[in-house]
């Protein structure tokens, strides 16, 4: 279980929080971001007194090659804490660095088979962007370049055991980067909430506020960077769409979040970006009779829509993919360079990755081939 | 933190968790429910090969006596751990029981100043009832007949180490108990909805969200008791609502509990039913120009209201009266046969206990009798 200091001039607690740990802290970040917006002379002043090891340069898709150098240095140093400063995928390589630490072999194995993770560091998170809610799973999401794979993997051992959420370290955020964590946020909560399971209220009532919550305040904070409030929902808007509340009494895979990896893998194209394009093809294409009841309790609590129920489930996957349209991130895969050449490879490797037969709407190769076609273009 | 197992079947893992703790357990639990149900017989087969002492006949508004029986025992048999099978009165009682244990004095102290909570034995807790939260939480409230005080008290420590929540065991309460418990859900997330920080939305809509899902589910399991999706439901809108999650960047004082707390201290009512009775009233109290906007958002998104700010306001408080007033408990003081005569008294308890010059908003004294007086008689 994650300890969460949440709020302004909460970094204040990282000293007392590491001490309790150990002495000696790998500190993982990512590029110059942190040393930029003063973030990295507070947490360097804050670790006064203790050995610190530092490894800067953690990609926004964080690498295999990264988690590796992060075990040598945990082993060479004797590291008794992994203090990630960053965004998700900082927070996202601390992990697999954690866990890694205690295994002898190549991480990957940890990715392919997390049963294999029997312990692992402490690792306490300062987080930067409100997107992947990291700072409370234990999820970690690593690409490994070689075999052009980007897979997720889980183990309650690599939860972090702080996270400390200052909402200001948001502010400094690019309206790019801001507006990707949105569109990640929000498809945390559509994995969760499109779900064959339909008896959960309080996650389903929960999971619109979350949205309602990024759809009203992501455009406060792409106007105004420097709003408190809005980056202070923002910010616990990711951390509660993917905490595990959004999924109580959920169950299921995920459809949106296994392509969108594939993209990643084989483009290194910005998570949340590939997510929000992918996303309102995903869901018209799984639009049927069937499913028009998710859609419609979407439809009328998020934007009071009124009509039939085909035309309200019609009408939201129009409102979420004008908001998604509306950030200042590429719109359609081809604005990312990509083309249909690997759209084959790709939907076998998603299926190869994950079982499929259990999402919300079960996908085949022709499906996730057809949704990618889709993202081509926008308009 | 609390580990929590929800759903059917979960009872077997109180064993395991059990064991972990210790071998010498103190069973709390209330009159002869849990015996009727089946429940017990289920503890004690778990609880094979444990030195289990019984606390019976803990009631509904959990005494001072029963904390000072069940700290005697704990001494006397070396008590590992409390278990606490029943509602949110048996968990109360249990943790002040946890708490005392550690403590050489009368318990009463602890109520008084938990701060002198410096350790507490871990409590077991298998909930059979939607209403208190206890489940997830530090709370306890405890009533002290002598005194005539039924005070609240708090400590991280008391949290039950794990909580087993099977839906299934409330399938036996009454419709008397099922309509009080949701009442005292109901009003867990007003109390925390009504702050004057207005600006968590994620809080906001996740307290809007229970409170729909109470006032969808609780007429469900009226009409037929054992209905599981029903039963979950409101048992997990029972946790959320009180863990902590709907007050997150909120704050301030309670305003309907603290009077609760003297009707039951005086008259021993059901704290449910006493909310009930109360929260229309002050409702009403309290709306003014300053205050509507809280019960427009409640209003729009709870009941989809239309018009002018204070017509909706209005409205609201309307459907919410309405709803109460539907459940089978009583309506009113008078149906629980209390009259004015300690109302003045109650009042100065009041302002004794609390400082509601931080709630919503601030109650004096004849605020509070005012509100007891509106609450005499209904229509």
């Amino acid at each position: 279980m994650t300890r969460l200091h949440f709020g302004k001039g909460q970094l204040s607690n990282l000293k007392s929080e590491v001490k309790a740990l150990g002495t000696n802290v790998l500190l993982v970040y990512g590029k110059s971001a942190i040393k930029k917006n003063g973030l990295y002379e507070e947490v360097i002043q804050q670790l006064d007194g203790f050995n610190v090891v530092e490894l800067p340069n953690i990609d926004p898709n964080p690498r295999l090659e990264s988690v590796i150098a992060g075990q040598q240095l945990c082993k060479t140093y004797a590291i008794d804490v992994v203090l990630a400063v960053g965004g998700g995928s900082v927070i996202d390589c601390s992990k697999a660095i954690a866990a890694a630490s205690c295994y002898d072999k190549n991480p990957w194995d940890l990715v392919l088979n997390p049963k294999l993770i029997k312990k692992a560091l402490p690792v306490v998170a300062c987080l930067t962007n409100a997107a992947t809610g990291s700072e409370m799973n234990g999820s970690s999401v690593i690409s490994n370049l070689k075999s052009q794979e980007k897979l997720g993997f889980n183990s309650h051992l690599m939860k972090p055991t702080v996270s400390i959420c200052d909402p200001s370290w948001s502010m400094s955020l690019s309206a790019y980067q801001t507006a990707a964590g949105a569109a990640d946020i929000m498809s945390h909560v559509f994995e969760n909430y499109f779900s064959q399971v339909t008896d959960s209220m309080v996650s389903d009532l929960l999971s619109i506020g979350i949205l309602e919550t990024v759809m009203t305040y992501c455009p406060i904070a792409l106007e105004n960077p420097t709003d408190y409030e809005a980056r202070a929902n923002l910010m616990w808007a990711s951390t509660m769409g993917l905490n595990g509340l959004t999924g109580v009494g959920k169950g299921g895979a995920w459809s949106c979040h296994p392509i969108e990896h594939e993209l990643s893998a084989f483009y290194d194209i910005t998570h949340g970006t590939g997510l929000a394009i992918i996303t309102p093809h995903w869901m018209r294409h799984i639009l049927s009779e069937t499913t028009v009841a998710r859609f419609v309790l979407l439809g009328k609590k998020l934007f009071s829509l009124k009509g039939s129920n085909m035309e309200i489930a019609k009408k939201t996957n129009d409102r979420i993919e004008a908001f998604l349209r509306s950030l200042p991130i590429e719109k359609s895969l081809e604005e990312c360079h990509i083309d249909d050449s690997l759209f084959d490879t790709m939907a076998q490797r998603v299926l190869m990755h994950k079982d499929l037969s259990k999402a919300f709407v079960e996908l085949s190769h022709s499906d996730i081939v057809n949704i990618l076609e889709k993202s081509l273009q926008w308009n």
